[in-house]
């Protein structure tokens, strides 16, 4: 294929024909990929990365009527914004996958019942086509009400109590817990704790289940003492390790159910004078920064953050066209660094 | 005064009785203090916030037709809005500003000019009444885009080349720069290096000409090597101060021009195998988290940033009352703590 001096911009055509489909299957990948093959899918995705394409939708927006805009609610407190790495990846995801439709971001961290307020009533306004939800404790009101007016809004993580009304991106959690915890078995340790995320969100919850279903599978019994709850911060999760260590000191393994709780937990070993993985082996969640940056490498079970910001603003593009609120579960993988 | 069970809405009327003042004193400083005397405005804020009042503006809103809403728009890479501890400062001190007013905020980081591009068609499309403006390298292309758009906007800091049509709160960088560099030659220091921000923000040309200044008062002579340039962050910090080192070995003193660079600088010496500040005495600017927590405790020069959010939120309010856009410059001052 000839290209110019690259400076027309590429259109939906350049698109097709890169990705060797039609102009239609291309419109309907990027309405949502509603009725497309997996493999038309890639195709189109790859060629719209290779020729630049961006949707033009000012133009689209003097027919529709939209807004264009989307906003990204991240329903906690500012200190864990800029604390937990995963939310700076899934902020960065969202507004990249919405730059290729020519579609602004705007944020709004919202954590009190005010906040929530303000954003539910501008949003209600018309001034947003529709909401990307992140973080989703368990009857955090912020869903209910964008639901009941209607508003099409993804959630990122599986919506407790509003997994029937509302679509969502989530990865199987308990899958990942399984993965970590079997690891660790496979390892050959028995004595084998864990450090959950608050039982209100389905990380905390679901990452258990999957912690147990391995013990079970191992043939290895159940200990109450071997279990503690964090809030997903570092220092949560040194605080949980060192009353793990008072509550079970002869402990040889730990699943943390996130990367950032997990560094906190290192901290913790550390001053307790238990090497890693040799004394005591630990597998996180997430596949953050907070696992590849930083001594020792932690191995995690690795969430595919890019995909499911683009599943997440796939799912919104099919909600503004009309389709029903669909869920996407995405797969998880163990990822091995140096902790286990 | 009687209170009720507390559960009653605070009213107008229960700011100006808290404030000795009239109503209409109350509603001149929700409106953005013109024609406020400073003794008024103070007893007012110090009511809004004993009475937790909050301005109704959904009622508001019907009447003049405003989204209620406005953008706090950082035009800077994401990395450095996670970064730099200055930005999480902004944004909590407007959001609080903007609360105390019912008004939502909703943040857009435009980096590229496709960004820039977009969130400036979607605030000229009536979804936000105006903007806040962060970080303003001059000839920044929203600042005039926005100024042309007729678009309510307030920068935080001079915006260099749109002095006269934006309006702007800015602190009086040259005077936090001479009393940086005049304390260091007071402590008898005679090879005060600086480190500068990028000479194309007014917080990177006015902290050396302030730096300029006070070397003259103090009857210091001028020399070139001992300024190298950074551009905000602590890797650029910890640079220039090994450039600073290697250009002049015996320097005794250092301005640097913003708290994170300052780190980065502290990092240089530590491994130089240089003191602070026996060897080297060390100012910073902006008494941010990255003076205050750490150790050593950085001695620096104070922006009011609480101060700062304020006046940014009143002079937009002011804006969209109608008013001309008017310029706040706020006084600094220096913090000592262990490093000069």
């Amino acid at each position: 294929m000839v290209v110019d001096s690259g400076r027309r911009r590429p259109t939906i055509e350049d698109v097709a024909a890169a990705a060797g489909v039609s102009r239609g299957t291309v419109s309907r990948v990027l309405n949502g990929g509603i009725n497309v093959s997996p493999a038309a899918l890639a195709a189109v995705n790859k060629a719209i990365k290779q020729t630049g394409y961006v949707v033009n939708t000012h133009a689209r927006s003097l027919v529709t009527q939209r807004s264009g805009s989307v906003a990204f609610i991240l329903s906690e407190p500012q200190e864990k914004f800029f604390e937990d790495p995963n939310f700076q990846v899934l902020l960065r995801g969202c507004t990249q996958a919405l730059a290729a439709h020519d579609m602004p971001l705007l944020l709004s961290i919202a954590d009190s019942e005010p906040d929530r307020e303000r954003v539910v009533r501008f949003i209600s306004g018309g001034h947003i086509d529709g909401a990307l939800l992140v973080s989703t404790h368990a009857g955090n009101p912020v869903i209910g009400r964008l639901a009941s007016l209607g508003i099409p809004t993804v959630a990122c993580g599986l919506p407790i109590g509003h997994e029937q009304e509302l679509a969502y991106v989530a990865v199987n959690e308990a899958e990942g817990g399984r993965l970590a915890t079997a690891h660790l078995a496979g390892l050959g340790r028995r004595r084998i704790a864990t450090i959950t995320g608050p039982l209100d969100t389905p990380g905390g919850r679901d990452r258990l289940a999957g912690y147990r279903e391995a013990l079970s599978q191992a043939g290895i019994g159940y200990d109450q003492n071997l279990i503690v709850h964090g809030d997903y911060t570092r220092v949560s999760g040194q605080a949980a390790m060192e009353d793990l260590l008072r509550r079970a000191p002869d402990l040889d393994a730990v699943f943390v159910a996130s990367d950032l709780m997990a560094r906190g937990a290192l901290d913790a070993l550390e001053r307790a004078g238990r090497s890693v993985p040799g004394d005591v082996a630990v597998v996180g969640f997430d596949d953050s920064p907070a696992a590849s940056a930083g001594r020792p490498g932690l191995t995690t079970v690795r969430q595919p953050f890019k995909r499911v910001c683009e599943e997440m603003v796939r799912l919104l593009l099919a909600l503004l066209d009309g389709q029903e609120p669909a869920a996407v579960i995405l797969p998880v993988e163990l990822v091995r660094r140096d902790t286990a």
